[in-house]
């Protein structure tokens, strides 16, 4: 790893390792494709551990404390995250430990609906919802998002025919992966008085929500005044921001009014979790901010140098600068590459997007590209890209990419 | 710590701890009661992580490698532990990553029975079965383990009356918590004699599998010679063995007849893995067994010490040395407290002890205690119990434990 230990080097925590150091790990993001292809696809980011983070997983090692994880003093570091960040003041004491957040989004699914209901989800969207909702029993529901010349937003009428047509509940995922939109306080108070007016639950997932850039603002679902927002629970992690998903640890935080659903989790599902997702999540929420900062100026900077890559090396690709996150909902119709364009760029250019078509029908044409990386790599990326091109007539690179 | 980092310093790994540094834990063991009660509950041990592991962790951590699981070295790694530990050669492309191995049960269960099956458990058995099965639509079915002056043995007419009665699948737990009972190549032979006739599916949770004393085998059920063997999966893991339960890795492995039902288990599920479970379980299984050998012999004298100890001080308590694993089933009946002598030991002795009422209808008037601690927490925790027993008159040891 070059620059230091804390990621604080020059180039912020997104530069300190290479690409060699980052194909020596053993997650999936680096593991899934063979070492020639540049994987820009799962929300993973090549980022090194925040500082306190590792120290608190060093003291963990000592202690050999890999035993079974109850919540410790997650809830009360959230809480103080959540105070100071988004203004929300919530009672650690309602929240419960789950493994992670989809993980959460089932045990609030099978406390706030029953088999067969139907939950609603904005299109494009995170491509588990479609395997895990049905795996419990219960309806996707597709409510596209509205796109527009400036991208993307939240499209009222659709929703309210999804929730008319008799919804359950609806799960809001805000910020919103794949396309970056950050809802205003207008729009979420609209959301929650659909839902009122059609008995619908409101299940939120911020995972998102400290990766939110300057010009937009998270607004915590539950912290809202209205009913629905108060009968609302939400899931929160640090596993985005400080690129934890591994270590298996989030938290459901109920609206004044759920507590009580949420209080019939049992223990059995908290101890699940992971010990050491536990004590990251802990570190991170409470010491993790100044880490957080240099992150997003790294972030940001990426976001306007992927724009400015796409516009010179493939001027067909439509690309709003997303409100939060690291991942980029790529618009690549234009380029007449077909329905999954992520597939010409694995076998053309050697580079892993996530395909358009896991997202839901609206994705047909697009692909996800995550720009949590290095500058160099985000432009070997687009690089990659822009050469299948050129190349149009060209075979797959690589022999190895035959057997994918 | 004191002793060496490695946990072999004098007492073996089981040692390596003061109490004051075990109270400092965050785990489910030393965070569920205040720290007035010593906890001999539930199945963490008190050790310090093997060398080799607590090295493969903090490479981990300087790569910042915490993103999503895949498999990685795990299932070659495996292969090789149990081609030398048990003579069982088994195809590592076939098996696959799970969270944990309640879960693997749980992903298997989907897989090979259907909404509203039954499935057979022997009891006493471990307590959340009943919490799980239930929850993915499975009926558990008991079947009770027979009691005899020798300590427990399986009952086959019992077994075979439950097949009988229309069982879709056998939750086989070999090794047996928590009566420490390993069974023989013969009566597994005779148990798939039974679900070939009945045609039942054996699923068989090994988690303890590594954890066998010298006078008995452990002999993994898809190893058999048997068509319900060979139609059987295994769920395995180094997490009891190695204490690493909260980092959250198992391994599904699959008879060579069950491969391709086992294939169809999701990569989602996979991935909802543990990173670092896999990284800390795939160097337990190639470099952790000098650690294991010296936690064995560590755990073979604690077992000898409880009988001592329980025979001079507990004269009524019922113990029949396990065959495998750190936990101890007591047969306290003979005491006087009741269905629950753990709830008296808590209140009375402020030690915890695992209820027997947990582990199914035969479970009445016995507790479990965890001796995987150090020769002096053995003795102290018999000692909290039969002091509580001498002051029977007395009120509870301390106001805190009013509050539980
Ligand atoms: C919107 C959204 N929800 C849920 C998840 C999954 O989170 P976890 O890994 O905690 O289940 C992700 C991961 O990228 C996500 O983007
Ligand atoms: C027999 C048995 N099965 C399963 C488990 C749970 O294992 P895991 O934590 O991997 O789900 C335990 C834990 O003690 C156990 O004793």
């Amino acid at each position: 790893m070059s620059g230091s230990d804390t990621g604080h080097g020059p180039g912020g925590p997104l530069s300190a390792y290479s690409l060699d150091e980052l194909r020596g790990r053993h997650s999936a993001k680096w593991r899934e494709y063979p070492p020639e292809v540049l994987p820009v696809w799962v929300a993973e980011m090549d980022t090194p551990l925040a500082e306190p983070i590792a120290a608190a997983l060093a003291a963990a090692i000592a202690r050999g404390d890999t035993g079974y994880a109850v919540a410790c003093g997650l809830p009360e570091a959230f809480a103080g995250f959540a105070a100071r960040r988004f203004g929300w003041h919530t009672d650690p004491a309602a929240m419960r430990l789950v493994p992670d957040v989809m993980a959460g989004i089932l045990e609030v699914l099978h406390l706030v609906t029953e088999p067969g209901d139907r939950v609603v989800v904005n299109t494009p969207a995170y491509p588990p919802y479609f395997y895990w909702l049905p795996r419990i029993g219960r309806q996707v529901v597709q409510s596209p998002l509205a796109l527009g010349p400036d991208g993307y937003r939240l499209d009222l009428s659709a929703l309210e025919r999804d929730f008319a047509a008799g919804a359950a509940a609806f799960l809001l995922c805000n910020p919103h992966n794949p396309t970056g939109l950050v809802l205003t306080e207008e729009d979420l108070l609209a959301v929650a008085a659909l839902a009122d007016r059609y008995g619908v639950r409101v299940v939120s997932d911020e995972i998102h929500a400290p990766l939110v850039y300057a010009g937009a603002r998270h607004v915590p679902f539950p912290s809202l005044d209205a009913p629905a927002a108060a009968r609302s629970i939400a899931i929160v992690s640090a596993s985005k921001a400080w690129n934890l998903a591994g270590l298996k640890a989030a938290l459901a935080v109920p609206g004044p009014e759920a507590r009580r659903d949420l209080a019939r989790i049992d223990a059995e599902v908290s101890e699940s979790s992971g010990m050491f997702g536990v004590i990251a999540s802990e570190a991170a929420f409470t010491a993790g901010e100044p880490w957080l900062e240099a992150l997003m100026a790294g972030l940001a900077a990426n976001r306007a140098l992927l724009g400015d890559l796409l516009a010179e090396r493939l001027p067909g690709a439509g690309y709003q600068p997303p409100q939060a996150t690291y991942l980029a909902w790529l618009d690549l119709r234009a380029l007449g590459l077909g329905d999954d364009p992520a597939e010409w760029f694995l076998r053309r250019g050697a580079v892993a997007l996530y395909s358009g078509l896991k997202f839901g029908a609206p994705g047909r044409g697009f692909a996800r590209f995550n720009f949590g990386t290095s500058a160099e790599l985000v432009a070997d990326a687009v690089g990659r890209m822009a050469a299948s091109l050129d190349g149009r007539s060209h075979t797959a690179r690589t022999g190895a990419l035959d057997a994918l």
